[in-house]
């Protein structure tokens, strides 16, 4: 299993906006086989702070995901939206 | 739920150490109430990004949490093996 955690710092007006473009594309990827879990987060103390936790069966999955069509599409728009480029990180259980 | 994701980047000889201490912290903090999980992931592109992605039922969990002997004792060591501060963000699913 890989984690992916990608964390991204939107801007105040896009807020609504990144949310729900986010809605669509976590609906679109629940549904690929691969996907274990894939969930939005918002900091508590800082709701410019939007973060995916996400859970894959391997790396072959994400290659998958990466290329599905709503991806492709979805996740530009979500980068538009943002201050600056996501952190992301790929992770395995220690 | 409270979701909490600590990101600490471990000097490159550490990373046992931080490991090991990190072990008993686990094991301490899921005998806690309010903990419903308390996972130690590792960068599989950089062995020295060590994250911690915790579950809490409420900000009191988390407030006994940090001021538990086993936090208060181990948590300093953990940050003296680190390059720098630890990123901690305390999420809501959105």
């Amino acid at each position: 299993m890989i984690t992916i955690i990608a964390k991204g710092i939107v801007k105040e007006e896009n807020i609504a906006k990144f949310k729900e473009y986010a809605q669509t594309l976590i609906e679109e990827t629940k549904k690929e086989e691969g996907c274990i879990s894939y969930k939005l987060y918002e900091d508590i103390n800082n709701p410019k702070i939007i973060t995916f936790v996400e859970e894959w069966k391997n790396q072959d999955a994400i290659d998958k995901h990466v290329n599905a069509s709503h991806f492709v599409e979805i996740v530009p728009k979500l980068r538009d939206l943002q201050e600056s480029e996501t952190e992301v990180n790929l992770y395995k259980l220690v």
